[in-house]
């Protein structure tokens, strides 16, 4: 896939019932110029993130390929689930890959927002990059109310959709489109089975409690029963991961414990990777050109 | 460039006219399904290495095309430089990357020693991985009494050549083909300008002196005047890149002294860098397919 690409990363509110998922992900599946490169999806969120990738023009033409599945399949007055959501399509961000900027990235959200307006009828949001007012740029922010509290706050002034009518979709509900860097889910475990330590770890480093800048973390417990530090960075130039892990391990050390391993969850930019050898290494000047396969990649 | 891939790293015995070195390059420039990555050059040397890759067909259809056009314009009996060299093309190594196999490599070579033979009468000795006995694997051993020694050692049985006639050509030597890890060119700059720290830095972690697993290490001056331990790894599976910096940083440690930065020359598998990650980060599974770009890749 030479030339300037986006990954796009829709968040479809189905994460049950497999036929629907499928028939879903088959959207990006049965598009040119596209790769459906991963689906994940979680019972008990009831929730489907589904990860493709493709020059932008193509990229844009199947999210609404994907939401018009999803709008046609998925009726959110039914829908239960533990993690919050707008709608059926619930978000769908574009997130700059190779050589494609931000700028590009936001130009495409509004694209498509146009068009899931025009063609489905699906009221818009813009967030992150895209967003148009400080108080839309946060995904939680914009969620809160969720579905069964839509129509009423879509009729406030201040929560009017960027694109379309103020009231929901009647089954569908409302959809969040934007553009943001690439986020990383990366898990500390820590060798304890005390949870308040991770608890305790992720307030320090969290940025909300004043921790790192663009990370959100939570203390949890992990599938094999240690403490786990989860986190979000949502910027790795900001704070790269190494940052994360060291400061990670630095705080357990002051509860006495150790940190086990750390584990990538899903997809990761090669940049973030190749900053943690910049900072393990002290490395000059090195750039991802000189990665082999990068350049072949070129 | 889907599929599998080789590396092919050609050592020409010309650092110094620009107009040779920009012609035999060209033969890899003109050739379909291959792509030239790097061309770096050394006058003091006398040598160039020229990078490229492609598919396995392609690279050795593309190495014997460089071969002779080395062939037609270095005359090796009017050759001067510092580095031991046997001949015009003087070592030809394939390295496999992406999906290749060694033993893919080693075919390679020994096809591409064949043509070279009858194409060019070049004699061919194959080393590293393609050798045909252990005092052919190095090629300090090969290269030992260099091209004006060339027809003394060839006359021996025991250095006869593995393909052609115990004879140099005339004006172009001998050849060295074969199949080999790829290669990481790795400086690590200490905050002292005494070479004498870095030369003993150097003995303590180079394979030769019971040091660390495939790891060549001489202590220099550096550019800018700081003393340096210039490293090459010769098969970054067996000692991580990680580990050289951190030995090399305890040794510098004992001395008093620091490091300052690192830097890595020319080009570096993506393999190698992501081992660096894992080691920092303590990472559990993580596989090259989460790299983004690398699932773009496939």
């Amino acid at each position: 896939m030479p030339g300037p690409l986006v990954e796009c990363v829709p968040n479809i509110s189905e994460g049950r019932r497999t036929d629907v998922i499928e028939a879903v992900a088959a959207a990006v599946r049965t598009t040119d110029g596209v790769r459906l490169l991963h689906v994940q999806s979680d019972p008990s969120h009831n929730r489907s993130v589904i990860t493709f990738a493709g020059a932008p023009e193509a990229a844009g033409r199947t999210a609404v390929a994907l939401a018009a599945r999803a709008v046609e399949l998925i009726d959110m007055r039914h829908h239960q689930g533990e993690h919050p959501r707008l709608g059926a399509v619930d978000v769908i961000p574009f997130v700059p890959i190779a050589a494609t900027t931000m700028e590009a990235c936001v130009a495409l959200a509004r694209r498509v927002g146009e068009e899931l307006w025009a063609t489905l009828r699906l009221p818009v949001y813009y967030y992150a990059e895209a967003a148009t007012a400080p108080h839309r740029v946060r995904l939680p922010d914009i969620r809160k109310g969720e579905f069964e509290g839509l129509a009423e706050k879509m009729a406030r002034p201040e929560w009017a959709p960027d694109v379309g009518e103020p009231r929901p979709h009647p089954t569908a509900g409302a959809v969040v489109v934007g553009a943001r860097r690439p986020l990383i889910a990366y898990n500390i475990n820590l060798d304890t089975t005390d949870v308040a330590v991770a608890k305790a770890i992720a307030r320090t480093i969290r940025e909300s409690s004043g921790g790192l800048p663009a990370v959100q973390a939570m203390g949890v417990t992990s599938a094999t029963g240690l403490a786990q530090v989860s986190v979000n960075v949502l910027d790795a130039t900001r704070t790269p991961l190494a940052r994360v892990f060291d400061q990670v391990r630095q705080e357990a050390g002051r509860h006495g414990v150790g940190v086990v391993e750390s584990e990538i969850v899903g997809l990761v930019p090669l940049d973030a990777v190749l900053d943690v050898a910049r900072a393990h290494l002290q490395l000059r000047s090195f750039d991802r050109d000189q990665v082999l396969e990068a350049r072949l990649m070129e």
